[in-house]
């Protein structure tokens, strides 16, 4: 390996030829696309109940507030193109409760029959947020909320606005805290050796950068928790909106737009140690895949070929579909590759009628 | 550091440090912008010359042909935005002539009180292509032809359809030849350490994927040759159109869309071994900056802040303007690397008028 340049020495596997590379192609979907006035947000995984598929997302009416004033709805499909939007699953929490503010940006874990909501959670006038989690026996609900949050920042640094509301207030530090005492978002919950693995993005009070996100883990015996974090924390130093599957005997993640190692898949045998495996470009804001061995724990991830994402601006989402070869069944198809070949998140904005969109609306 | 997530071993810099890391902001520039049956590709890096802005870039007419069939002009401006285009600088060669098809995608040299100019030539029926050169006393010419190209494709390989033009045509081989025995593409020349380095892109005969470029190196002690091709090519794994500048005591490229390591930006202190320093996003395509060091060679590099990109499609391109703060001069401004503050070369679409741009032309 001497006559090699450090490139040479870095570079295993070209993109043709490395299965943990894609293209994604977006296309409408009907039933959770644009409608004035409804803020449609952070799709969950889509599972799949007696053949129906099903998903939740953020909902919110942009007209009355910001999207982040918001409850957890959920929608039903039979072939994942066309939604029956079929009402809230969680909502916000009563005065004075710790989720009295908003209940937002779920994932769904399915396990001993049994359903599982983890979710963000506020109360008003706090910067800051917690992780809280409701059960269900059936798909439709009712849901069961825990009475006390799965996981909360951890309680350091020191704020100067301790009491004003705003998402964003961590970075206004009297004392700098640790890197996920100011905010964790994000909560996505995996089944992996016969344990959950609950990834959660950290911001840390004082941190200069908004979009310098790092993700950690907490681990539990039981869906309910309790969850503990993990000492090699952070395992990400990247990701806006992560998201973690099997794959192999392992965990991939698709790490977003934020951080250094933003816009990459990273793979880690152990669900801890992850490493970049290539670059991803265009990747589904806040995608949710159908997963089909999500749950199952079996140490042979398969990956998937669908899902949902979010797309617009922070006051109008709308949900839009999107598909990708990131499945080990059948071969990969080389052409799916070719960059001439795809269908851009931005070409949503060249065709604003074919997704339902006034085309004024996008121009703003 | 045992007690560290392999992606906290990695993690060195966060974007808000890392002085190699900005945003690009596009806006448009006059002269050189979009003109219906003309097409402005590939600018050079930007040079100054008695207070006057200078660059050369591939043109030709789109009505009549495809954008290969192209000659190199050039183009001046007293603020980097109005320009006045001045004219061809290198025309293609006579019939017969090893450039009679179309001399392209050139990058500028100064040096010893001369310029030079290195571009792509191809001649008639043939797929592969050489880099060609010619030098002028002044920026405005004339411009003399050296005799013979300055670099080949390695001769190895075998073409299925070795006279069948088209720029492409090297992965239908017989045989799969060395890594850049099909094409070699891009030419960007630099000074460092007294002598000439030689950046080109190379494909293989045989390569299965177009976007899977690989860049090696040249290095000559006189700008006009010969240049030995180093023994550690390639010296990167990705880039369409990556381009190097002088940084601190080595060299900084700037390594686009395509490959493993896309999108990224690098650094060798000795102009071979690179090493990624973090992921850009929305790189100017096929940019040219004002480098106002790039020809010193004194080993303090202090990088740049604007320059020129082409975009549209590869009939239609015209050129734009780009600022960014890839440059030592002055603290880094954090506003600046905030995801919300900054014009996507895509925001190009949103506002075409402002571009000089039919808008049913863009949504072809």
């Amino acid at each position: 390996m001497a006559n090699v340049s450090a490139a040479m020495k870095r570079h295993q596997v070209d993109d043709s030829n490395n299965e943990l590379y894609t293209r994604f192609r977006y296309q409408p979907i009907t039933g959770l696309g644009y409608e004035q006035g409804i803020n449609r947000r952070d799709p969950s995984t889509i599972i799949k109940v007696k053949d129906i598929f099903y998903l939740w997302y953020t909902r919110n009416e942009c007209a009355k507030s910001s999207w982040l004033d918001a409850d957890i709805w959920y929608a039903s499909s039979k072939d994942g193109i066309s939604w029956q939007e079929q009402g809230p699953a969680v909502i916000r929490g009563e005065e004075g409760a710790w989720d009295e503010y908003s209940v937002f940006t779920t994932e769904i874990l399915v396990t001993d029959d049994k359903y599982y909501l983890c979710y963000q959670a506020k109360r008003n006038n706090d910067p800051l947020n917690v992780v809280g989690m409701a059960w269900a026996e059936s798909v439709d609900g009712p849901w069961v909320k825990l009475k006390e949050p799965i996981l909360k920042p951890t309680p350091d640094g020191k704020l100067i606005n301790p009491t004003e509301h705003g998402d964003s207030n961590w970075g206004a530090a009297l004392e700098i805290g640790s890197w996920d005492s100011g905010a964790i978002h994000d909560p996505g919950i995996i089944k992996f050796k016969d344990q959950y693995y609950l990834y959660y993005k950290g911001h840390a009070i004082g941190e200069k950068m908004f979009t310098d996100s790092k993700w950690g883990l907490a681990i539990s015996d039981r869906p309910e928790g309790p969850y503990i974090k993990h000492k090699l924390n952070p395992v990400s130093n990247s990701g806006h909106e992560t998201w973690v599957f099997p794959w192999k005997e392992g965990i991939a993640a698709i790490v977003d737009w934020a951080g250094p190692e933003k816009g990459t898949i990273q793979y880690s045998p152990d669900g801890i140690n992850f490493e970049v495996i290539t670059i991803l470009e265009d990747i589904p804001p806040a995608g949710g895949a159908y997963v089909p061995d999500k749950f199952i724990g079996n140490g042979d991830g398969q990956g998937f070929s669908w899902g949902v994402a979010h797309y617009g601006s922070s006051d109008w989402s709308f949900l839009v579909g999107f598909t990708c070869d990131l499945t080990r069944e059948g071969d990969k198809d080389l052409a799916w590759h070719n960059y001439k070949h795809y269908s851009a998140i931005r070409d949503v904005l060249k065709d604003p009628e074919k997704f339902g969109l006034p085309r004024d609306h996008l121009f703003k």
